[in-house]
């Protein structure tokens, strides 16, 4: 395929410090995936688990998910439905409550996005505290959907999330790690 | 590839009356993505026409632009760039204001986001009065890069967004179109 297997996606993330706020690391995707062949990898290396897994559809979390999670589903040969900020979708939603540092949040996905025993992939660009997989993860499960697993290009490990969504019973892979937050 | 070929992309789009607001038929794509032999379809089809064009990135403009943006861009091998709304990126961005029907809005690149001489299309997941596309292909002009296609699943001809396009020389293709607005 062309693609170099020894590929440091690592390196092609760049961290902007003190974003949003003084002390943060962000974590910047931009530059991996203008990359084509980082891009290409992650798409590829998301993808992979579930090839056999019987996804019926993948799920993006707004609105960075969206990117890789559009060409995941396209990979897998499924469809895509989006889960967005609250008022955002056009027709009947239902929400998922979830907890920011302060305050809450809530995503939404349209009443008829999932259906009763489909088999969902959850799709991000990175997984910190775990608390928008976790209400993606019970908003899956409250339309009678089951989630086969959740994927990420980054986990920032010292914050929990990955252990969080497997506690929940539902595997987390991602593809590269960064200590600290 | 088991596709469809006689499918019909027209009606797996959901009409929704008077949303945002009285009047406007608001065209849902979401039932398009969500049927995994429509949203496989999109994807092949807009990349169709960019094969042999030497597209060196795909530009998604935020939100639904990234679902099918990200998926163009794995099938035609190239990086991905994110066209986001104004604060939404965190490292240096130049901008882009476009008018509203009240009032401006304004999309945001990064500064290395395109390269001088670099080859851009542009995906979107609708054309309506074209503001936003226009706006984006300055931007790419602004940053010497050339925009050599835009491509969107739905165009509304009756407000004029894609011939607005053509005149500015950009080749514009779109899959479906619905009268009105």
């Amino acid at each position: 395929m062309g693609l170099r297997v020894d590929l440091d996606l690592k390196s092609l993330v760049r961290t902007v410090p003190d974003y949003p706020k003084p002390g943060i690391m962000f974590r910047d995707v931009t530059t991996l995936l203008k990359d084509a062949s980082g891009f290409k990898s992650c798409v590829e290396r998301l993808a992979e688990p579930f090839r056999t897994a019987g996804v019926d559809a993948v799920i993006g979390i707004e609105a960075r998910g969206f990117i890789l999670g559009g060409a995941v589903a396209d990979r897998l040969g499924t469809g895509f439905v989006p889960f967005r900020k609250k008022g955002k979708l056009p027709w009947s939603t239902v929400g998922q409550d979830y907890e920011l540092e302060y305050g809450t949040d809530t995503i939404e996905v349209h009443e008829d996005g999932i259906g009763a025993g489909e088999r969902i992939l959850i799709v991000d660009d990175l997984i910190a505290t775990g608390g928008t997989a976790e209400a993606a993860i019970k908003l899956v499960e409250r339309m009678n959907g089951v989630t086969v697993g959740a994927a990420f290009v980054i986990d920032l490990p010292d914050l929990g999330g990955a252990k969080k969504i497997q506690q929940m019973g539902v595997p987390c892979y991602s593809l590269i790690a960064f200590e600290g937050h």
